[in-house]
């Protein structure tokens, strides 16, 4: 069987606003696609809309700054109020330099300013806000796929994705934040086994690398694509979240 | 026009010996699966069949480690000859402990072991070998892109990928270690011109999304997929190499 995956980045897609229910959204726009969803079929939903209908928000006016946020903005050149969700969002700060603060996010990903998103702070002087990651991603993934599955009888898989600068390489890559109805990490057999030997096994993050193929789709286009969909994936069933995508901290060498 | 890309890994793609050329392979494999090349169309192969057919398997036999990589496999608990051929390959030891060493490849990517493939180890056991990267992917890359359009006439691009561990996230994730054809990081406008001010540019390294999403092709079937044809990626054409795939040593906060 040849080995073939498809991915549709969903036409149309409205702008979210905080309470709006992501899935006739997302039926939606599957329908405009001409796409019937399927078990196995794969939806991978960038951060930002699932925590724009999560309404997270968080509006500047409203931050105070500690004593913390305030030495460590100094040192980052950032706006202390920015810090100090920086700060509440994740567990350790691992390093900073000016316009960079990089932090274990509490949810256990390594990212860049905890994921905030700032990109509406000049569009409303008169009431800044900046989007945070949703409270708990694998918990959303797992409500929308229930709640598709309802909707149109198909065994979905749910990816939330989000997009960010790594160690080493140069531009943004796409990752996973939450998961639902698949193991993210899997043991792949490798190519050893050609040579009638015993079986080298590698875990696969293929959480990761769909999330990838996905922010590539979402990237392509001048309108904002933040929903793909991927058909041919064959995932492996399971109940579970993204947890075994993070590394445990002893074993990383670059903790 | 809706964004839609079709990954496809080609079947029943023959083992590779050492001297053998890669492009008959491809267009048989092509032809295969039915597909055309036409212009634009990406080709992602696995970094194991272009260093199969450069031939560069090193045969431990033939090296004599050095006092520092004597002292390393001690501390690594690896194989002496293994760790000087890592070095050689090698402008820096990053990180080590034992059974991992983590080094940046002199053509800049930080990879484990250098990126040698020990699989050949254990079923040869008279004629030891290991299988080191490309000496110059980009240079693979570019020759076979061009060979292939002499043998199609389609302006193809080529990835060759890789698969590895990342700091903090479990699992492997396929990445590029050469390009041909196409601007490997672009510039990519991000969803805030939805509101109408200044857009929001983010450097994506689109070479790097493909490759993981090839690499989650490859690792679909248990026979070896080593090639994936991706059709709809729509990438930007250049002349250039994967080098700014490499974030410079003086940015990285993680050096």
């Amino acid at each position: 069987m040849t080995a073939r995956v498809e991915l549709t980045g969903l036409p149309g897609f409205p702008l979210v606003e905080p309470g709006d229910d992501l899935v006739p959204m997302i039926l939606d726009s599957l329908a405009r696609a001409q796409i019937v969803p399927a078990d196995g079929d794969l939806l991978v939903l960038a951060q930002k809309v699932v925590s724009k209908a999560e309404n997270r928000y968080a509006y500047l006016d409203d931050i105070v700054p500690s004593a913390e946020a305030q030495a460590l903005a100094e040192k980052a050149d950032k706006d202390p109020r920015i810090v100090e969700l920086m700060l509440q969002e994740s567990v350790e700060v691992m390093r900073h330099r000016r316009g960079a603060v990089i932090v274990r996010h509490r949810r256990g990903y390594v990212h860049a300013n905890a994921g905030i998103d700032q990109s509406n702070i000049r569009s409303d002087p008169q009431h800044q806000r900046v989007l945070l990651l949703p409270v708990d991603p694998d918990r959303s993934a797992a409500q929308l796929r229930e709640r598709l599955r309802e909707a149109t009888g198909a065994e979905l898989c749910i990816i939330i994705n989000d997009s960010a600068g790594r160690p080493w390489r140069d531009g943004t890559a796409g990752f996973a934040i939450g998961t639902a109805g698949f193991e993210p990490v899997v043991d792949m057999i490798g190519e050893s086994d050609l040579f009638g030997r015993a079986l080298q096994i590698t875990k696969v993050a293929v959480a990761d690398e769909l999330a990838a193929a996905a922010s590539f789709v979402m990237g392509q286009a001048a309108e904002a694509i933040p929903v793909v969909h991927v058909r041919g994936a064959r995932l492996r069933p399971s109940t579970g979240g993204s947890a075994s995508l993070i590394r445990p901290r002893a074993e990383d060498l670059f903790a």
